[in-house]
């Protein structure tokens, strides 16, 4: 289907919409009715369906302004194909639900589909449903269903004696976040990595199979993401500044910005890295980084003592 | 949780929030890990999993002042179950996003809530995970994931020579929605029919074991759900006005508001009624009424004839 390039949601209508955008979804054989009934309906060999829900919301989460719209549908498909990540799984099927202005270019919600439907075939999964409505401002609810093939690891059992270790990069988007927060571009490594951000998909399950003990995906702040795990497992952590090198560009923009370029790794999420714990540091697998360690006791520590700096993002 | 009776999501925050709504919601042995983890973990019999995705916006789909925050719960629900009634299935777990001002009253989040639960209850479904953020406006949305014991009935098997059905009250939640919209509050069956909807959860499984060849739910007018057979189908569908009886509340409001009774019946949707087509009227199961016929050809007729009346919701 070709749009008009100017043509809003209001100009294509609902269902001219769902038509253009359902091109955009490939299938795959456990799909038995994709998107246009009432219900997709799935295939599912007998085991564990592991499901999560996400939101995003326009102004909140993104900005039109600081990412396109191919960006946000990235970002929207990795936020999500990470909650089952941090499981120990992959995603499989995934339904979008999406509110927006009349007024919204039609072209947007196409390229939103095809920045979604691509970060999608990272992991072969594939968009089997959803729902299209007015709002005042965009909203995106994306649910999405996953596989684990061993049992999920929760954020409830990490033990005392296990060391606490990282996947993928960590505090990249949130400078990205920052310089955009500044209205400059660059640099432009860190900008990229707040659009289009690179969760570790593969060591999700990697780390479920080398024994982790818990294991979350940070998208609330690496601090934060701690404290979700001490308080499941009822343990202390103590995070290590030393065990992070720095990055070149955040070193940079820390200098700009006036800002400890640590505060990025340790409160920014949206990287969507893996924090696990392992029984000990011979269990730890490659592309894991040691970064702490997990005690008797409650709360997060960075380097034995109290942090005062943000721990991360607040809902309300 | 005891939350102060003025306390808004702001006040109470999102985490506090969460452990307040997840109160409400029940287990089951199928679910392995409910909310709470990154993810929730479902043990799913090898099978069919039947999934869909519906959004509720305030002030296009609900009114706070037109409804309590219980019944845009049970709405939210019945929505949602209804959609998986459609494929003559029933809802098993469902996931809740819900966007919110933060000056939201937290009361009215636990009121949804358990609504939600209650309608959940009326098929045995449990809620297994959720998002909650912040937004200008409150944007409700729902996952579904249900099963079917005998293959799915889609929207696209309707024969010529079939008979057309309908399950469940049709009509009575557009006659409550125009009395409210012009500031009435009776007649209150009506009112009540809008604010908690009952749909007919038994008959969709009972129309795929009696063969039904097409089915779907009224949610966008009766007349434009046989609009949606007819095309995915490729036939024409009659319907017949004196199939109904127009029911005396419906008179009533007709008569105040100056609306023909059976536009209500023909365009209203909210009621989540059912619509099938048998092979014949022999195959019609107990608590359906025959309604019109399936014929070769396209489009959707009303007695034979074109109808220019509204045929129901318009999203854009």
């Amino acid at each position: 289907m070709v749009l008009p390039p100017d043509a809003t949601l209001a100009d294509v209508g609902e269902f001219g919409l769902i038509a253009a955008l359902v091109e955009q979804f490939g299938t795959d054989d456990q799909v038995l009715v994709g998107p246009g009934d009432d219900a997709a309906v799935l295939r599912i060999r007998h085991g564990h369906v592991v499901v999560s829900t996400d939101l995003m919301v326009e102004g909140r989460h993104f900005r039109r302004d600081w990412a396109s719209a191919e960006d946000v549908g990235h970002r929207a498909a990795a936020q999500n194909l990470s909650d089952i990540n941090a499981m120990g799984g992959r995603g499989t099927h995934l339904t979008i639900g999406l509110a927006a202005p009349a007024d919204l270019p039609a072209a947007w919600a196409l390229d939103f589909a095809r920045g979604f439907s691509q970060e999608c075939a990272e992991v072969g999964a594939t968009v089997v449903g959803g729902d299209l409505t007015r709002a005042d401002q965009v909203v995106i609810s994306v649910t999405v269903l996953g596989r684990c093939t061993q049992a999920p690891v929760l954020r409830s059992g990490a033990q005392p004696g296990d060391v606490l270790a990282l996947a993928g990069r960590q505090g990249w988007a949130a400078g990205g976040l920052a310089v955009l927060g500044r209205g400059f571009r660059s640099p432009r490594v860190l900008v990229e990595a707040y659009r289009r951000p690179r969760p570790p998909y593969a060591q999700g399950q990697a780390a479920a199979e080398a024994g982790a003990t818990a294991l979350i995906d940070v998208s609330d702040g690496l601090l934060a993401e701690a404290g979700h795990v001490a308080v499941a497992s009822g343990v202390a952590i103590d995070v290590r500044r030393d065990a992070f090198e720095v990055p070149e560009p955040l070193h940079a923009v820390g200098a700009a910005l006036g800002a400890d370029p640590m505060e990025f790794i340790l409160a920014g999420g949206d990287d969507h890295a893996l924090l696990a714990t392992f029984p000990g540091t011979g269990s730890v697998p490659e592309g894991w980084q040691v970064i702490g360690a997990v005690a008797e006791g409650e709360g997060v520590t960075v380097d034995g003592a109290s942090y005062d700096g943000s721990t991360g993002w607040t809902h309300f």
